[in-house]
């Protein structure tokens, strides 16, 4: 495996820039979707909320590239990401027509589950303005050679997108890894986004085309399985059980394939009810391999 | 003008049936859709809304052709249909796709004016279920033949969905006119809608060749003059300060070419301020125009 | 035990029917009755919460028979119903007295528990428009005969609402089974409501009297007790734990003097604390004894 | 006309006691009762809001006498009455039945209006234990006697509740007058209360009989004229054009009639919508007339 | 140890008086202090709230000795107070200066734990009315000598406000021996409150100097060493695994010291998590060593 | 009057910088401080409010110069200017001594008033860490020298908040004119402010040191007469009727006075009611004195 290079802060702009979608999360709160009569707003999309726990959490200087339609609710989500103390530099705002024909912003509604009834999740996000970036539109050599930034992250959902963001990932990866910038990726597969324009099998070309320009490579168990090809032994369907040395021996397998990888980082989620989950991380670096196992903890549906 | 001849009741499982989008309506309350963290949720579409009114406020029974994409999102307007009292037989329910890029169920974004701030609204209405039905699938003879309807009501903001919706209302008018259905239109012109799909001309050759099978013709000043092409002389551009008389020889001219439409009705609004509105309205009939000022009223920003 | 026999759907207007009382129920949320400042406004009622399930989770066609005082707050109960989709057909309407002293509408003040402190209830139902259901108010040939019903409800809270409760369930089941419609009783004993009319004896006598109409028994331990009168032998006070062998003695015995009962089913539950319950339940019918122990699950305290 | 002596401060307990009932008031804030999904809880009571403003607003020390039922919903009123600093030292706590067929609490469904639209309430106060309130019940020597009172102040609508409720207050306006406590009456006819008892005849006659113990009498115009049987000449049915002359001689008769009141105090509203009315007030003494107008004000919503 | 001769609730005003301050809590719900748009309002103070626990759940008389900045935070707090049902007759109101330059009122800002994360608090205490309260303002005298009180009680919290409240809570305990009324005394350790103003040392000789006037002596194990000076052995740091044995030792030399005291109380908490915590209690009296193990139980978030 | 050179944009990181304090707003939305349960949180300060209009209203870079107190309170309030997108490259964040004794965050209570009872606010910021500036602490040639400003702003609240702020002020404004940034000044007199640190006198002695060293004056009627020490004759006390000759004669009396000023800019708002304001704003130049009515206009009360 290789070893990561990190650029020092004082010569960049950005601790860390992310390339992904940005939805308007609507929330019920104790309710659910398809009885309420009120929704809580929030922002969040799986690469963005990386930069936004950066930035909130541990205080990094951090940006997103997206796309939003200029609509009220493209409005929206730039004022909660404000809040999330996101820049907004390199968002690209979109001419609405009014209507949502040509192109949309993403929505996303989420319930909590409780005891036995899992989450639910519905999003709304065809025809987005961020599904609809291409190759050449984004100035990647402002971002990475002038602004210079430490750390880029993208990851599957994004690339699942459309037939053209695998490509706008790919030309943000190699400016990158021109600039020296490390770059991670989180395998993140989703099924549905992945259907109507290929499905798995297009996920596991379009993620293996990707892999050898990834410093560090994120995902769960089912993310190196589906998303990736790789297949875990004694991993039953639920993934409910999963065997720490079957896991360990994939990983193995990775590393070999991806030499070039530096770090394989993995969360292990067992949800034994919708509020009480137990989890476990394991990273994979150059040097060993370091597991350690969380205590019970609860899973915190607020965040 | 023709007369207007309504069944009895006593024949008929519905008072009336209307076709059209239902959207879900997200409602900030006091706040601005662009800055709010909240939303109240509602259903509405401005050919449902009149099956709505009809149910609730005069206790009717009406009933609603439309589709829905069947994600939480359209059992959340399901839900808010069945608290409507509008009877959902007519519904149908298109599968959706996890996603959003095949179908959706329409949004509508709605911020409340205030003092010199006008309302703001925002739709989120392309690529919907409603949007596709196309000819020949509603079972029109069920509707109007069987179940048998005393009034149909459509109108010009469903039409402008799609290139195939005036289709569809031209057949669910033709089969009313069969069966005996008094039917009814509201001209209801809005840019956007038709924007993509032909602009002003597109929408003045549809409603003129819906408008001979119309028995009642609703529309404002600017639904004449925008969607069905008449002109009013000593209109001004903000249609502010209307001229009755001028007014009224417009009516004479849609009167003398469409022979078959026995009642023209109409609301004019002059917004004093988001708050303040004052109303009139007109209705002519085959025996006289009737004309009542209102005295000054407050708009209800509930409703 | 008798076999069931259910009219084929194709045959019926309505999957069920119920017979019973919907109350406006009001709930503080996370806060108690006495020192709360807001009430969630619901509706429900022990018979209508079946016609209300059976409709919006598993799709069926349902009605509700009951009185309603024609007030804001009986209408508010109106729009409820509506919303759950329950048919209001064969809802009454008393004329109100602006005062409430002639008749009224059932309120219910519930707020949940919370770990050793038990859910609270207060019922506020005295004087109800339901409660003064008579004996020939109904047309239960209509319901029955010309509408057809598939399975018909009523229950124990229904018939202890005053003297003349009980006969109007005699003469629905009655109407009922010659019919051919099945029917299901739950007995739901609740000895506040008794203590007035005759307590204890009088639910017993009322209940026995009505069981050799009954289809479906529905039961918890103390209802078989307390009021249809058979004894349960090893059961503590608290019934917290309850013999399954004891239990299933006392079955036998009812299904011995009821041979006509078809199904006997219970839910038997013990409360660890207000937000954990453990569940079972079981159900006998004329083949055999169906018994399965439900997973520790937690209880939905939104349902 | 007669004067008033009040009680020097440093001898009395009590600068006011009130006797009369206090309900529960549920609020369906910018909402209407009969669709609303929330109920803001608070208290009231005509005779109680004398007492809670007279605390509130002028820093008195106030009592209420009245009775409630014992349950969560008497102890929320409990709790609103503490918030609202008036004592409860002499309120009766009446066991509950668990039903309310016996006993209950008054409840008062209020919702504002708006513009044209005129407020509605909707009480629901039969069978509440303030209206079972029997003369001998109260110990008024140990309030009026021995803890001493300034001022007493009771008034048409606890005499409205029941037939024995005009008899308590019979016997404590008595006591209050042998204690030499001011005594006040708020003639606040309401039709509906009265209907079922006896109606307007019955309203006239009670307060007739309670008029020549009264201090200080207190009424709109009608009030004098429903509910104590004197007429105003040249008042139209809205009561909507008072001639402020008229008015006056109807008040002139009052006070020929009985010369023991030494003040006629009264509000004349004139509700142009529901937000926006004009108000004025009138206070007739011993000594002279004393009328001011008001400028255009708007009444609070909030109070 | 000394017996307790509690007064005859007959001779007294008052079940109980406390003296310390009473702040308005902002409490974000379920969100955080940092990131949340709603504060809900309740009130809350050490001592205080021993006097509205016995109020609103025991139903005993009880006042509270405070001073409060008279603008609408103070008048907030007033209002909080009255439904707490804590006499307010002993509450200095001093003048505001506009600004909160001179006096103020005291905040606490409070957020709840979940599952790992632990609660959260912020208090803005500083220069308040109460911590400039000084000896020989309040009338202790009319207090204890003319209303008479059963039951006094104060703490350290009060005690490290300033330099001058432990000199008033010494009068206030003073006064109290002399006429008869137990005093209680909650030792209270808040390390933040005694730093500026000398410490733990300085904690230990106030506290030192009004032990021997306490009755009833309350604190957890950290109170007992860090605010008293007693040292627990074989408490770790955490005092998560208190031994029972060692704590009893402790209390020995407690009363050994003070053999005033009459009882020692202590509450033992565990917690397991923000949300689930187990707890002990144990009592010292003259007798004998009460003490009796809970069983599991929710600590209630809302109490 | 002096002429403006603003410098140009693409030489500037930001468009605004303004000086002030910004404290946590905490408005009991429709209810009132004194009585309320809730709290709706924002943020705001004279100074700072400019800043966050700019950017959110017309897009532009500000920045703002502050000081807060590093507890969760402060927190909120970086929370909120992060929505409001005025950067805090600026903010010296003070440690915070878990008490509120040496320093403290601002608090500003408000409410809204309605028909003709007028707003209300009570602020809390005594011992605010703003307050305690002191000159040399903020390195101003970083921010008009190195980052470079457009515009700078402060004003009469910040110059009121200590005796220290005013000599921050005179050497922020010093630094402004040598790096040639135009300095406005809003006047802004609150006398609750200057009260305790020596009253109108010191406001006017502050405000006529700053004045040289403004560009652009801001202040109403009653700031130029009791900030400035200038008289407009014939206004009476309540400036309800000012009459815009007298204004006209004292701000060409302001110009004279104090050449090197610009632009003297002022509002004049005529409350009619607590919800109706006409509002008039004037702007004086070099050139000529620019006037304008406004028609009747609504204050908004959400802002």
């Amino acid at each position: 495996m290789a070893k990561l290079n990190i650029k020092p802060k004082r010569d960049c702009m950005w601790d860390l820039v992310s390339l992904g979608e940005v939805m308007l999360r609507l929330d019920p709160g104790d309710e659910r979707i398809s009885t309420t009569r009120h929704f809580r707003a929030w922002e969040g999309g799986g690469e963005y909320n990386v930069a936004r726990g950066l930035k909130r959490c541990f205080g990094m200087e951090t940006a997103i590239v997206t796309a939003l339609a200029d609509n009220p609710i493209g409005r929206l989500v730039e004022d909660l990401m404000l809040q999330g103390g996101v820049s907004q530099k390199y968002v690209r705002w979109v001419p609405y027509d009014g209507v949502g024909r040509t192109v949309r912003n993403g929505l996303n509604f989420t319930e909590r589950g409780f005891g036995i009834r899992p989450a639910l999740g519905c999003s709304d996000r065809g025809h987005t303005a961020v599904s609809q970036l291409r190759p050449g539109v984004i100035d990647w050599d402002q971002i990475f050679g002038k602004d210079v930034v430490r750390w880029f992250h993208t990851g599957g959902i994004f690339c699942a997108l459309s037939e053209s963001t695998p490509l706008v990932a790919l030309e943000a990866m190699e400016a990158a890894k021109r600039a020296g910038t490390i770059v991670s990726y989180d395998l993140n597969y989703r099924a549905s986004l992945w259907k109507a324009i290929g499905g798995k099998a297009k996920a596991q070309e379009t993620n293996r085309r990707l892999a050898p320009l990834v410093d560090v490579m994120i995902g769960n168990e089912e993310d190196f399985t589906a998303a990736l090809g790789f297949a875990v032994s004694g991993l039953d369907e639920q993934h409910s059980q999963l065997k720490a040395s079957s896991f360990k021996q994939m990983i193995e397998r990775v590393v070999k394939e991806y030499p070039s990888v530096g770090v394989i980082a993995t969360t292990l989620r067992n949800a034994r009810t919708a509020t009480l989950n137990d989890w476990e991380r394991c990273a994979t670096t150059m040097a060993s391999s370091t597991r350690r196992r969380f205590g019970r903890i609860w899973k915190s549906m607020i965040a």
